[in-house]
């Protein structure tokens, strides 16, 4: 199935490329819109600031292309963790993951611009993510590294941090920032003319 | 924590980048040993290679290092599925994986070396991993590609297919060919001294 003319409302390297490994070359056009909510509901949050990125970017967006906007956020016990601004920061946070599991939301949504009127879907997808006891030393050794201070909840799948990961229980995509798997389904319901 | 040098048995670029991603830096060094197995039960099949291929590389590993072998199958009701030889094969495949749960399996064996007496460690991973229905048309476009026709179940976890992935349950890392949260867990415990 072809997609047409994709644009994705987000500077993340990795949703570029997790949508071209599904087949999907989306133009990049990244929404400088505030970011406001509304919630302190993790999946409430996700879903509201995907909106709000793909909607900016719509307003200039041709007829018959699609944008996607997209939001992750890392929760434990349903309180969002921010990204770390210190060592001490990324520690208290990795501390607060060792030994539980915690989850991962990302909120998509998805306009397919027409010439009158715009179609949305919008939704979330949730993965749990299971880490290991860690040690003193592990967590002070992860802390200290440049790894956790520019990611949400101090830590990267695809990094360092999988020496801890001891599974998840969703798409891994989703933990990585955005979930093809769903993203492709509700293209095909999108573009096939339902609406959420 | 140093492993110091570690030796991965095995040819396979992603167990090595797996590896690097969690901070272990392996020499390669590819065990030509041909492979018997005793029993067709996915875990013992495993177990039995990842062992047989350790086991003919440590036979030159200097004392003090440690081999790593791997093996992973794709496994759904209790059968192993192979690699398609023909796109015709490709299909059945991907038209049983269809809408359905199956297994990934990677036996690991861990070999300390001594001076006099090696350590082993034997375990495998598995992971539950989810298929979205596919019609018929995604089916055929994915079996005529040529991502299928090299891989174990075929398909590839990093690749196209991610479309079709719902979701996984236990280690991404398994399914990409090494379960790299449980060797380290498990270095740790050979190098300190545990034994399996």
């Amino acid at each position: 199935m072809e997609f047409g003319h994709i644009i994705l409302a987000s500077a993340s390297p990795r949703r570029k490329e997790l949508l071209l490994q599904i087949g999907i070359r989306p133009e990049i056009v990244v929404s400088h819109v505030e970011e406001k909510v509304s919630s302190d509901v993790p999946q409430e949050v996700v879903m509201e600031l995907a909106s709000q990125k793909a909607r900016d970017v719509a307003q200039t967006a041709p007829a018959g292309s699609v944008v996607i906007g997209a939001d992750t956020v890392v929760a434990i016990d349903g309180q969002i963790l921010g990204k770390p601004a210190t060592h001490e920061e990324a520690a208290a946070m990795v501390r607060h993951l060792s030994g539980r599991t915690h989850q991962v939301y990302t909120g998509v949504c998805l306009i397919l611009k027409g010439k009158e009127k715009d179609r949305e879907r919008i939704f979330f997808d949730e993965a749990d993510v299971q880490i290991d006891p860690m040690t003193d030393e592990e967590i002070a050794e992860y802390a200290a590294g440049t790894e956790p201070m520019d990611k949400a909840g101090a830590y990267a799948v695809q990094g360092f941090f999988a020496r801890y990961i001891r599974g998840i229980r969703g798409s891994h995509a989703n933990v990585m920032g955005l979930p093809v798997n769903r993203v492709y389904q509700e293209l095909k319901l999108l573009l096939g003319g339902e609406d959420a």
